[in-house]
């Protein structure tokens, strides 16, 4: 057999595994409980209504259901992102182009490749999404990482930090965010502070690309409007997901932004893969018509808010007092800052050697910082799982900060 | 509103929509006869059973079928493929490892991103599918095209052509064929020249990239090998797609090699999308296990057969007599060479007005020949349109050349 490293392009030295799938792998021992994920809880699919919307649209329109599509999106699908928009207040704009895409992930892989070269910087949160991080390393993009606290990305740093570049003769392309809780750490974007950003947009002329997966799992009512709502000057790309909401089986994503964009977008999409699936985008389109999406909401943060009450419990009840950690009003996950002194990473092995995993908080970090930090899943596992899950790793740290 | 232009990347220069895409967005105007697709006919869809299958898997499965899958491939689908592979003797190895794709399209640009830098070798067929050689062509690479006789690829030219290079310090990569039932010629390669072809792959040490959406698409018995089948050395990466023998609306291609290789195109569909559609997986897997794509065959094949001889009718009787074409026995193109004063480019605007249309060679040659070429479709159109198309596309031809 030849040796095939020799037929690999320089390209594949820029790419890793997704640590978190690593873990993933890493937790498919039996026993083990897994803070470390990420999955929407299956009870939120509504099983039976998807089984009979799937059947129903292919066996009326088949013809159009199995047929190829156009790389934009199938029409349905498209004005039933608008009326998703409208429905829930999201801000997509009339003139506004929309692309059907596989997961949100690829709207942000495609917004990489159309709009970034080495070199550029980006502006993200400082801890934001692992997968945004990676994708762009891979592009080569220098970082203008911005701290957080509960009120989000601190934009009074970020004015800072572009004066500074601007004196130095830098410029900003884009800002990555996931304004609505948070991954990793579960916060919500003020609104004072969307506002500042999209001034700083402005006046720096960068453009705004929103990630908006979990804004509609709230568990409390948030008074705040989406980026893309707040936008005046069209600088915002918003794009969010049917994975969290619906079914992540269907890998449908989608993103909203100028038509300009959009079509770049679109034309790199023909390389990757022609177009997104055509079955895939009508049952969305008809679970949003029929009202499946919005009655499953109610039913879906209440499950999603017991479960967060059962972790903040259970860090309330089994981690050291020097621990502290975010209280998402919505979203997946809570975040945990630690002492200095304890390093998540190397903490790792140990907790699976227990029974319990997690992502450690540097994942999230692009600038080697958050080492005492750990991201916390609450949207998977089971209640009880989650319970002894943080009881085991409050163990661990008791332990290892001897009190 | 800023002028967006400023935000893209150096890439986008090499970002061209699909001229077939652009044709197809003419079409839409009514009354034109399309001869340009490659689309498959939609009443060879399985649609209630496709419907059926939908509703059970989701039904019975739904915590697995609605939620995230494997990056790989879920192992219900890679299972199916091996016994696929084995049912139709496609050759997938025991040893080779599997990925699921977003059609083959994604497994042609995921091999391209892993395996392609700017200025290598890469051998095709002249004249070769229109996308690929986009995907090559935005990688930078350089082309070795082959040209093709009724017989495929002609090795012996392709043999001294690698003999040239390497006399002057050349190495290729990659050769990429659709050796059976070519796109856009219809042609088969015959097994001496498949052979030949893994022969010259072990000497001159590159890797082959074998797609096949046609194979199983056959009027006739053909009596030819998978690439895949033949190779002793490990050289052979075999891409298919369920779009044409169940249906594209799925959007699922799969692609088989050494693990060493597909794992790279696992990391980088990880960037991409993470993974392929959970449902279409699981859909296509149960539709192979169940027989249903066994059971499809005869009648797809009957009726493109069908369509495939009133084509060839058509030609006879409308096409001047200096022009002459491929005789495909499967597949879903005819090829058409017309004297060398008629630009089939300039042509297609008054065929258009004419109300009939088709893909100009050209598209598919790497070398700026071909213009006096043309591709028709005999998949999509009714035979009526056929007959039509071939007719006003014939008649236009005999006024050209003055008989």
């Amino acid at each position: 057999m030849p040796d095939y490293s020799r037929f690999m392009s320089k390209r594949v030295e820029g790419l890793e595994a997704s640590e978190i799938r690593e873990i993933l792998k890493l937790l498919e021992r039996p026993n083990i409980i897994s803070l470390a994920g990420g999955l929407p809880d299956p009870a939120t699919f509504p099983v039976s209504e998807i089984a009979e919307i799937a059947r129903r649209v292919i066996e009326e329109r088949g013809a159009s259901v199995l047929q190829y599509a156009p790389s934009r999106g199938v029409s349905d699908f498209i004005e039933a992102i608008r009326l998703f928009s409208e429905r829930f207040g999201l801000g997509v704009r009339r003139d506004d182009a929309i692309l059907a895409t596989v997961g949100s992930q690829e709207a942000l892989y495609l917004a990489a490749e159309v709009m970034l070269d080495p070199g550029d910087y980006v502006i993200v949160e400082n801890p934001t999404y692992l997968t945004a991080v990676k994708v762009f390393k891979y592009r080569g993009v220098r970082f203008l990482p911005v701290p957080l606290d509960d009120n989000g990305m601190r934009t009074e740093v970020l004015e800072d930090q572009l004066r500074r570049l601007k004196s130095e003769g830098g410029r900003v392309k884009l800002a990555y965010l996931v304004p609505t809780f948070q991954n990793p750490t579960g916060v919500v974007m003020s609104n004072e502070r969307r506002k500042h950003l999209l001034e700083l947009a402005e006046e720096y002329d960068f453009l705004v690309l929103e990630d908006d997966p979990y804004g509609l799992i709230r568990f409390e009512e948030i008074d705040v409007k989406t980026l893309k709502a707040l936008d005046r000057g069209g600088r915002v790309l918003y794009m969010s997901s049917f994975s969290k909401i619906l079914s992540p089986g269907l890998r449908l994503g989608w993103i909203a932004g100028p038509e300009e964009v959009i079509a770049y977008l679109e034309k790199a999409k023909q390389h990757v893969n022609l177009h997104t699936s055509t079955l895939s985008q009508y049952i969305a389109a008809e679970a949003i018509r029929a009202g499946i999406v919005e009655r499953n909401l109610p039913k879906l943060r209440e499950l999603y808010k017991r479960k967060r009450d059962a972790m903040l419990e259970a860090l309330e009840e089994y981690f050291p007092r020097e621990a502290r950690w975010t209280r998402p009003r919505g979203g997946f996950f809570v975040f945990v800052y630690l002492p200095q002194d304890i390093d998540t990473s190397m903490l790792l092995r140990d907790a699976v050697e227990r029974g319990v995993a997690y992502v450690p908080g540097a994942s999230f970090y692009v600038d080697g910082s958050g080492r005492n930090t750990m991201r916390l899943n609450y949207s998977y596992p089971s209640i009880e799982a989650i319970r002894e899950g943080v009881r085991k790793l409050g163990e661990l740290l008791r332990e290892r900060l001897g009190g």
